[in-house]
Parts: C-alpha cells; sequence; structure tokens
C-alpha cells in the first residue's frame, strides 16, 4: 500500500512551474500525520513543502482549513469524498453496501498506505474544530446523498449504523493496521463487509433506534 | 452519558488516607483527553492528581505505562477488559454478538462519555509506542479469549472483522459523537449491531480474506 509519491520527504526551492498547492497540500499530509493536527505548524508546512510560508496563508484561510483540505475534500482529486460517493451510488441498491466498502478502501489505500486516514483520525479526536469541521463536510458531501438512496425510512439513521462499520474498517487497516485487515484484498473486505452495511439500510432493527436519529440531523 | 466524578477538575493537596494511585489515574485520563498523549506531561498530571510528581514515578514506569493504566488496563474495576471479555463470552455461542456490543457499550460509557475512549484513539493515532501496546494488551488480554470462544475455524480473522465494526461504534459514539448514535439507548444498539458481529463470526465468507490472518498471530 506504499506510494513513493507520498512517503518521500521534498525540500528546496520548487522547480518553475509546479504545482505550489499541491506541494503545500502533500507537505501538509506528511506534517499532520506525523506530529497531528496540533503538533504541525504552518511555517514547518511550508519548508516541508518548499514555499514561502506566506504562499500558504495565501491558498489556505488558516490551519483547520488547511487540514480539512489536504487529508479529506481536496477537490481535484479522485478521491473527493463527492465523488466517491457518486460512485457507491452508481449501480443496483443491493449492492450498495459492497460498493460503499471497495469504493471507501480505493480512497484511502492510495497514498502512502492511509498517512491521510491516521492523520484525520488523529486530528477529529484531538480537536474540536477540526471535528466540528469534518462532521459539517462529511455530512454534506457524503451523507446526505448516501442517506437519499437509501431509499427507505430512516435513512439518516440506517447510513449511520453502516458508518459505523466503514469507519470501524478504517481505524483497524489504517491507524491500528491489524495484520490480515491492513493486508487483505479490497474486494474481498468488501464481500465480507458489505453485507454488513445493506443490511443496516434493509432490515427491521429497533424502531426505538431508527427514530432516534430523525430530529437530531 | 456525562459523570459528575471524572468530569469535575480536582486540585489542590489530598485529603489523608485518600488513594494517591486512583487519583493519579483520574488526572492522567482528563488530561491525555484534553491534551492527548504527547500534549500531557507527567508534571502535568501531577498537579492535576493533586500529588507530588514523585508519587507519579513510584507507581508508574513512565507516560506510555501511566497512559495505558489510565485509558484501558486498571484492573481494579469493571472495565478491565479481561473482565468485559469474560461478560461476554459467558451465554450461547448465537449471542455473542449482541453481548459484545452491550459490554463493550457497558465498559466506555462510563467515566465521562467515553472520555477514556477518546483518549485511547489519540493516543493510538498519534505514537506508534501506544499503539504497539494497546495492540499488545488487547490481543492478550480480550482477543485470544474471543478467537477461543468462536468456536470455528480461522477464529482470529473472523473476530478481527468482528472487531472492526465495534471499534467503529466506538469512534461513532465517543470520539466523532454522532448524533442517533452518541445518544442511543445501549440496549438498542447491542440488538442492531450484535447480529452484524455474530455473521462475522458463523456466516461463510471469503476463503482467501479467512486465511489471511492465520499466518500473522
Amino acid at each position: 500500500m506504499g506510494s513513493a509519491r507520498a512517503g518521500t520527504p521534498r525540500r528546496g526551492p520548487r522547480p518553475a512551474g509546479s504545482d505550489a498547492r499541491g506541494d503545500i497540500l502533500d507537505g501538509a499530509r506528511r506534517s499532520f500525520a506525523a506530529h497531528g493536527f496540533a503538533g504541525a505548524s504552518l511555517r514547518g508546512i511550508a519548508r516541508e513543502a518548499g514555499v514561502d510560508p506566506a504562499l500558504v496563508h495565501h491558498y489556505f484561510a488558516g490551519k483547520a482549513d488547511l487540514f480539512i483540505h489536504a487529508v479529506l475534500v481536496d477537490p481535484e482529486r479522485a478521491t473527493f469524498p463527492g465523488e466517491v460517493a457518486a460512485r457507491v451510488l452508481d449501480g443496483p441498491h443491493e449492492t450498495i453496501g459492497v460498493r460503499w466498502v471497495r469504493e471507501f478502501l480505493r480512497a484511502w489505500d492510495v497514498d502512502g498506505g492511509g498517512e491521510r486516514f491516521r492523520a484525520l483520525i488523529h486530528g477529529a479526536s484531538g480537536d474540536e474544530c477540526v471535528l466540528a469541521r469534518i462532521r459539517a463536510f462529511l455530512g454534506a458531501e457524503v451523507f446526505a446523498r448516501l442517506v437519499a438512496a437509501t431509499g427507505s425510512d430512516h435513512g439518516p439513521q440506517r447510513a449511520k449504523l453502516a458508518g459505523t462499520q466503514v469507519i470501524g474498517l478504517g481505524l483497524a487497516r489504517y491507524v491500528v493496521r491489524v495484520p490480515g485487515i491492513a493486508d487483505a484484498d479490497p474486494d474481498d473486505l468488501a464481500q465480507a463487509i458489505g453485507p454488513a452495511l445493506q443490511r443496516y439500510l434493509d432490515d427491521d432493527l429497533p424502531p426505538r433506534l431508527l427514530s432516534g436519529g430523525d430530529t437530531d440531523e
């Protein structure tokens, strides 16, 4: 799952015409993964990216903004969560669960074997501001789409239950790096775990639990 | 899910005859939850607990040792993971999944609504030494017992798959605090999520995935 691009430090002056914004995002991903949200500095990220610190402030509103773009949002990439959600929904309803697991793994397996996911979890568990922005972004870009597509009553609550399984898979594969999960074939994991998601979307569940989420979102 | 005991800062000199080791563990839980593993200091924890820093060094071998005891291990508590695993196994095989979810929630709902779980995830995602100790402890105390009890072929890999669902529930309830999951009734969650775990323990799964974990542990 390694990637030379994400794993290779890049220092010194940038070649003319290179992508400064992309370099900053790469440097930020490495810095956040190594030092966490609190430990990484904009100055250190600029040094890692080989750019002037003023350029970081030119492209991003602050550390939280840069964090969200670096680990989650970057819309220029195929891993943009909105794009991932669209691919999950592109197919028959009865296999949404399998596609959800497969596309989740495709999106996070790239770029250094889950370095971005580790940074995401470390940031979300350590900083309330980062957590609030992650929740707002995923709620709008990913969650609302998947909920609408479940086509069932109590869609938000069903999608949240499915989400607990997906995020747990990410934690086991990218953060804890459990042998047998971290190195498993993505399609095998999709076949094994997808039906658990599908069950949350389609099957009978405790009525009080299903109605619990309706008033909150 | 709140608890006045865990949420109330405690400073100043301890009353005579009080439990210094317990006070240190309480102070450590609050400090690690607030500042993360890297950000908390033994001196700050001693101040939070109202004890002399030398006493922290008397009871614990270092910061990683104190972290593991504070958030995970403390054997004087009913939440000791080995005790939790024993309660999961105390009943019929076909309801292990429901008991696993219920006992997991009972163990982590106490003490300030998941403050320990947040500290655990923040520590595990930010420090390789802490992660290695968490993996070793849970592997020996929890995982080996649950695996032996599955009574199926490929027990380790099946238990790991079930573990991804359990840890994802913890992340949604205690770290991200998803409305509808964070405030749901534990028994409702056990009824909804337990069968997903049971399926990992008992049902047909991709053979290559099942054999993947056998050589690693």
